[in-house]
């Protein structure tokens, strides 16, 4: 199906209107589940897996055969405000390492079993400095979105997109601080290492962005236009894509779920497809967590972003898988049920 | 190394003279990964994981290459007091499953890439009921203890051990009581599936069983003769014979973790080789977690035992050591290091 976001009202039409899961197919699995030889439940966490992606593969035993990582990188003008421990160059010193394979994530990737693209989102253009103006403009962000919606490889049957920006821990901080409301130090953390005193100056900034924009009833593209780094507006893109595909998207971690805030605004439903990979050690993540009631399958103490937690959740969405399809029911092995 | 339990005595030299990690490899691990490209400590508990193999292993480059799942099975007399829901015979049953390939623990091995083995330990023999006597003699226990040392391959380069046993949250519960104290009702859960009613009464059981003892200060082998299960006192048997021969260890679930509170009576470094793979829903897992000071790597709600949270975990290890081993320094990569 072609995915095109030519305008805000497109785009809306589009959150307003995505498919749900399978309800006979979440049924479906739910019963497997019980004839398989284990008390039942008692995979906890893997049941919970595997029925969720019966219900978005629409079949009783979904397979995951064509995982795909996406990674988005961005530069951010909000960095001129001295809110990173690492300057702007690392971006592209990072998105060099992606592609020559040193990174984290090329490693966990390769473990886990998911191929690897990586998105370079015009680092020699910096998003505006948003405590201040709107990060980018309205075009920018759908040409931005579009990027992630393209981005989702033809095969693809999950998707972990991620992200590496200098920077974009604010961003993520000044999303969920418009959407959630509370204190700004709330969704304001340490990113890559800042110390207290840099950490009291960030959290000024990420209050000072969202008092300037004031209205909280934004819709997606202008929320991501005004607080946006690109590549959070391609993780938005690539996730709502996902949802209009039914394929079942693995979130990172907070400036990854962050990105997704503005189509949760918009559409309550708008992230049922997606799991939350892990809890990051950035304070931010966990109360965004606890706001969207959807609790992380990983809990690692990981904040290096670069869907790093994904993949490794993946591996998790892989054994669920195994047992969910592979196991044996209690009539086929002669076990008796209790 | 020719490991051989002969007597209490014997075992309780092992236990005191048991080989340490190796500081200047752990140091090694911590400074590679402080020259890895990314945040210092960004990788939280993979970097972790990754620096006490490379303590065990004696290398700064730690490899996982044969990692055994090592199931242990035994039957308890402790069931006559109606503390399962789950009859005897499920037991046996199990153990065919196993063979057949159709558990759990089959699929989650395949996924992982653990080898499999399955020791059924005098299933027709049940255990003594424990609440009344001791639940087998000194040498039918220092023999099972035994087929756990000798069931680890010549090759294994980390255990996954894990048990299958109708009633063996008994045991389990009775060992954290005589080794931690509190209540009884601390340490006993619903195993497979308790009602309220039931539960109460289980309760009760344990906590006359430790009451019949008395001695909290017992060593290890007599413990393990008055409370275990065959299949605990393997796998302490299996654990110990691992930390001689310098072999890490995964742990399973509250069972697995149990068996081994009798080597940390006798030495509060017995377990230092050993990470508990994940917090079971049984509720007396966590509160022996916490008294033991050792973070689990995993939180999913599994209660199955089969070492199921031990080959997930093994996944967790495979990632950890992937990036430890395989990631690009900054000096290679060419970013700057903040």
């Amino acid at each position: 199906m072609s995915i095109t976001y030519t305008s805000i009202d497109h785009v809306s039409t589009y959150i307003a209107q995505m498919p749900m899961t399978d309800i006979n197919m979440v049924e479906a699995a739910v019963r497997r589940q019980g004839q398989l030889t284990k008390p039942p439940g008692s995979l906890g966490r893997l049941e919970e897996i595997a029925i969720w992606l019966a219900g978005w593969q629409e079949q009783e035993k979904p397979e995951i055969n064509a995982p795909a990582c996406l990674i988005f990188a961005g530069n951010h003008g909000i960095t001129n405000k001295g809110v990173s421990a690492f300057p702007s160059e690392v971006t592209e010193q990072m998105v060099l390492n992606f592609q020559h394979g040193g990174a984290a994530i090329n490693q966990l990737c390769q473990t886990a079993g998911a191929s690897l693209n990586v998105f370079s989102l015009s680092l020699d253009k910096p998003t505006a400095d948003f405590s201040e103006e709107p990060a980018m403009s309205i075009d920018d962000t759908l040409a931005a979105m579009q990027i992630g919606a393209d981005a989702i490889p033809d095969n693809a049957d999950l998707i972990l997109p991620g992200e590496m920006g200098i920077g974009n821990t604010s961003s993520a901080a000044a999303l969920s601080h418009l959407v959630f409301g509370d204190h700004a130090a709330t969704w304001t953390g340490r990113g890559t290492g800042l110390d207290d005193e840099r950490l009291a100056h960030k959290t000024a900034i990420i209050k000072q962005s969202v008092a300037r924009i004031g209205d909280r009833s934004l819709d997606a593209v202008t929320m991501l236009s005004e607080l946006g780094g690109r590549e959070l507006a391609a993780i938005a893109g690539c996730v709502l894509a996902a949802r209009l595909r039914r394929i079942p998207v693995l979130l990172d971690g907070f400036i990854s779920t962050a990105a997704c805030l503005p189509l949760w605004a918009a559409n309550e439903h708008a992230l049922d497809h997606c799991q939350i990979s892990h809890y990051s050690k950035e304070p931010g993540h966990r109360h965004v967590i606890n706001a969207l009631g959807k609790p992380a399958i990983l809990d690692l103490d990981l904040r290096l972003g670069e869907a790093s937690g994904a993949a490794i959740a993946l591996m998790i969405v892989k054994a669920a898988l195994s047992t969910h399809n592979g196991m044996a029911t209690f009539a086929e092995a002669g076990v008796s049920d209790g």
